[in-house]
């Protein structure tokens, strides 16, 4: 490298802490353009290869039928996260590695986890959904019958209630990385049939005004659902990426509720009975119930809100030295569109606008990036999220204020990362 | 089923052959409103189910680390293609079983393979990539280094210029799968650097026209690429569907070269030498030059032409008697965006526009639909498609008077199925 990161030239600042104009981003053909053109250099830590590499002087493998990660690749995995003390063994949660992942869709493998009795063995064969209740046609199906159905295809996320809820309780920062303390947020291809199809074909009755939905698991995993939100955009959804849904994910059959909270979206579904009033399950009314400030109780919480992370760099992370980075991070609303995301890098004195990767999509992760150029100095990186009802992403001491100090769910405030010295990246509270 | 399957009441016909208004797709609360509630029953043989499943008595799995399809999946692999007599076996293939995918995305594990030298076991720690020839600053980066650069994602597909080649030269049609016939054909989300990020911190030098890309596998497989390419929108893809890129398609880095055939998107990338005009490699003179009628070869055929392919129903698929289904396909164009796609299903007599599944993304698989009542009578299904330069997809006839008889790259011909009264799906050639 010719360049000296000490001292690049005719760089073009955003905001405080070294964050750069989006233009940096833009790579021409004109040696003017780009950031590295400016003299951002990165230094390669790429040492000199004199022989050929061994794997170019044989035969390779030949094709395979099913794919796997290289071996080097074997460290990216769920992180296993252990059970409360008062909770069943089989409530089980792995969180998705979001700091080790680019780009928005999850990998299926990789889709984060959480088992109320486990992830069942489900015999597709055997397996029937029922819609019943108040409707005039009462009808089951199997798998293959659903196949001849109109199918739909949407990217949408999932997040658990209860995701970042070591940010929510926890006094003391967790220094864990993302897929810890973030790690119950997915995001995936889903196609299935409309529920809207299946309903009218059912004929919901007028005084049918919720749904509920029941799981094929040991604990019968049931949730309340307003009719409309069935009918609006409700999907039984029957592939994931592409392929069937993972055992994990609810195979051969789930729920899936564009933005509304993981648990609804009901997997190894098994029944939706048609009522005139919400069930007030065990699962909705105690164990995904908010507890307020003043100690009163909401009923019934949906929609996930607006929330941003930054994924790259993150808790755990040590930087590689001074110079041009790239921060990178993911954002969603469970109501709509990603509208804006703000970075700032000196600690929330100054923020600059990220650039949003398209395809921007409703209910959909929406990765972000902006060019920071970093001093060594120490600092603290954060972002915050809008979308396109005009919700902003509140900071800590704001949501903790809506709530009771027991409450963990809906959590969705800032997450500064603070960068040392010797840039090591650590979880702090702001 | 109350519904008599033979006598749909409120039917909104499209075009001949059965094919329905794309309305009919449309499900609302309405009584009146979609296919189902005017009566297309599909038979849905659930037998009653009187006990309580075994899986849903006892405690399931716990979280896992990384997950994989469901047992009962098992079947779902890539059809392993055995090379033809006068190729080395370490020229391997596998073709994506798109028959049994819905969506657009295509699994990680399931994504097509063609090597030329099978898959090499590449070390991460020890590749490195050099950008060198005529720049300013040759560069040799390690995949480390490369994680602090500006990353772009996007969804394209990759087909091999070999694809569906088995249609382009047997003189009859081959009775086998959307796998075998049309299966080089994935499609996936790609992260990465930006070509014109790296080639702007080497420094083109004027005199530098093309560039030969190489990679690190046993045949050192080489294409020589335009800059304007390269520059365009290039990609250093690091990252497939968000993990690390399968071996099968490159670890730890490729190529990505949107709409251009597959073997141009070199995997393995180790060397981009930037020079002044193209190496004509074997790889480019040699195996994928076409042979025009006239007997004159196309020296470089870079973009993949408008195509689209029915993939529900397909060969060797059977439907399970007459009544509602959703005819369900791909389109794609190596040039732009889809912009229609048109079904028949009286073998060409007369045609229906099929809905586009949104977003429609440039240089992308597109999923298109179609309502269809079928009457249980022999008919012929096709698709064609037209993408937003104005190309329109060939009839095979067409297709082989501009080739030379041998020639079996760049088939883009139309895909007509034969389905016979038992309700047997077939290849044919119209």
């Amino acid at each position: 490298m010719t360049n000296d990161i000490n001292e690049p030239t005719a760089l073009d600042y955003a905001a405080g802490g070294g964050l750069l104009s989006r233009r940096m981003l833009l790579g021409t053909i004109a040696a003017s353009g780009g950031a590295m053109a400016a003299g951002l250099a990165v230094p390669h830590r790429a040492g000199a290869q004199g022989v050929v590499p061994e794997w170019v002087t044989v035969a390779g493998h030949r094709a395979r039928g099913y794919g796997m990660p290289a071996e080097a690749e074997a460290p990216v995995q769920r992180a296993i996260i252990e059970p409360w003390q008062d909770v069943a063994p089989e409530f089980s949660l792995s969180g998705t590695p979001l700091q080790r992942l680019r780009g928005t869709i999850t990998p299926s493998g990789l889709h984060f986890e959480v088992h109320h009795g486990g992830r069942p063995d489900v015999d597709p064969d055997q397996h029937r959904l029922m819609i019943h209740g108040l409707v005039d046609r009462p009808l089951q199906f199997d798998l293959n019958s659903l196949e001849r159905y109109p199918m739909v295809t949407a990217t949408h996320f999932l997040e658990c209630a209860g995701n970042s809820l070591v940010n929510a309780v926890m006094p003391e920062p967790l220094q864990a990385g993302c897929d810890v303390i973030h790690g119950l947020l997915s995001n995936s291809e889903w196609s299935g049939v409309p529920m809207s199809v299946l309903m009218d074909e059912a004929g919901v009755q007028p005084e049918g005004k919720w749904v509920v939905a029941v799981g094929s698991d040991g604990p019968s995993l049931a949730r309340s659902i307003p009719i409309e939100k069935i009918m609006e955009d409700g999907i039984l959804a029957l592939y994931q990426n592409g392929e069937r849904i993972r055992p994990e994910q609810g195979y051969p059959m789930r729920l899936l509720l564009p933005g509304f909270e993981g648990n609804m979206n009901v997997k190894w579904l098994t029944s939706l009975w048609v009522t005139d009033a919400p069930a007030h399950t065990k699962h909705e009314s105690g164990e995904y119930t908010e507890i307020l400030a003043d100690g009163s109780s909401v009923k019934f919480t949906f929609a996930i809100g607006v929330k941003s992370l930054i994924t790259h760099p993150s808790a755990t992370m040590t930087m590689s030295g001074p110079g041009f980075y790239e921060i990178s991070g993911l954002a969603w609303s469970g109501v709509g569109k990603v509208a804006r995301v703000e970075v700032s890098a000196d600690g929330g004195a100054s923020w600059a606008d990220a650039e949003l990767v398209e395809p921007v999509l409703p209910r959909a992760l929406t990765r972000f990036r902006m060019p920071w150029q970093w001093d060594g100095s120490p600092t603290i990186l954060m972002s915050r999220a809008h979308d396109d009802t005009g919700a902003l992403q509140p900071a800590r001491p704001d949501w903790k204020a809506r709530y009771h100090p027991s409450n963990f769910l809906h959590y969705n405030a800032i997450q500064p990362w603070n960068v040392t010295a010797e840039g090591e990246v650590q979880n702090v509270y702001l």
